[in-house]
């Protein structure tokens, strides 16, 4: 599942460890998720827990490669993206200064300087075509230079937390005989990991805990009733 | 699959195409990959097509409503986290205006105006409260105000288009008779969308055709790949 991931400037020391944990975070409520919709569907529509345990691994691989290396592509691609509207603006001021000056004026005069000051600082900012070119990337595109070595971390991450997750919700068809009793199981465990998770990860975004909880266990309990429904109503003639 | 929106701050009259696109194209190659590689795998473990039909519908519905639901509440979340930013800052310019109009300073000297000129543009732009806000949001925390009618339809979209993905590589279950025959139209129709819809997506986004293409296509292959190789290791005894 590729993602596209949001660049927000913000502050250097902030990025690491938040990009991180936001792929944490995508990854297992991914994980924990689709896999357990998914084995709970299957449960209502099989008899054979062993189905329900190929049919979730393949599922937490397809998943895990799917949002791993789409993440690394998207992520390789959003680099790409930088560095060619970091040409085009090159080419730009090069070409039709006198537009981009105009957009620099735009973007001064909307934060609420006066004529003349908007007028000083265009004069200043477009003096130096690299601090100009920096400027138009950031605020006009709302770009900020990608970590090319972001991509290949973010992907290992993403994947990594995804099947984590999802083998969470498939442990229970282990430890037990029949897809209705894993099914029991792994709706209680993955149920409370959800739960867990969802609070902690709104008081890590400083979000209404309680309702950040609800929310997470609440998507995950729809997606498994809703699979389980559907796939009673096709459900195949075993053996 | 709850997805974390970009909201890179970009000119208003791309917004809406572009956001409603992006989400097109998630939903459709997670939904043309996930389900596509699911289905590869169980066609490698069991011999009944109708099984891999139920797993592939029941992951359809999992992931779209994981994805769509997911969507939706992270946009919720992205609304009250503005919502929250935006409090906080209006409490900080009253609490600590000295900490706040040096904050201003910095990101103006940052740009590269002189001085006098960043001494002037502090003046003015703090000079009115609503104004220092909207330039701490945007230029310090790099956040734009979210459209809250964004998420519903977003969910709506991506949920949408995941359905659509998901079903074209398991309607090839329904026209034949055995899995390794469904496999074979599924990986031929499926790659096929993979590639078509690699080369429209890199082309309007201005990437490599092609390889943007071999990315995609290579991507849903690996997927599939690997499952179906994970699911022959854990073959059910069906029957």
């Amino acid at each position: 599942m590729p993602h596209v991931h949001a660049t927000h400037p913000h502050p250097e020391d902030h990025l690491t460890s938040s990009a991180m944990l936001q792929d944490i975070v995508i990854g297992l409520s991914d994980g924990l998720t689709v896999p357990f919709a998914l084995a709970a569907g299957l449960s209502g529509a099989v008899s054979s827990s062993a189905l329900v345990i190929t049919a979730g691994l393949a599922e937490i691989v397809a998943g895990s490669i799917a949002m791993g290396l789409g993440g690394y592509l998207s992520g390789r691609t959003e680099v790409e993206h930088y560095e060619s509207e970091l040409a085009r603006e090159y080419r730009e001021i090069q070409e039709v200064p006198a537009v981009e000056r105009e957009e620099v004026r735009e973007l001064l005069q909307e934060i609420g300087l006066s004529p003349a000051t908007v007028e000083q600082a265009v004069q200043e900012l477009t003096a130096d075509s690299d601090q100009w070119v920096k400027f138009m990337m950031k605020y006009e595109l709302g770009l900020e230079k990608p970590d090319p070595k972001q991509a290949p971390k973010s992907a290992a991450t993403i994947s990594l937390a995804y099947a984590i997750g999802g083998l969470i919700p498939l442990s229970a068809y282990f430890f037990t005989t029949t897809p209705d009793e894993g099914l029991l199981w792994s709706a209680v465990i993955t149920l409370v990991c959800l739960f867990v998770f969802g609070y902690l990860k709104s008081r890590l975004t400083g979000q209404p805990p309680v309702w950040g909880a609800l929310k997470m266990a609440g998507t995950g309990a729809l997606a498994a009733g809703a699979a389980f429904w559907v796939a009673r109503q096709f459900q195949p003639h075993e053996g």
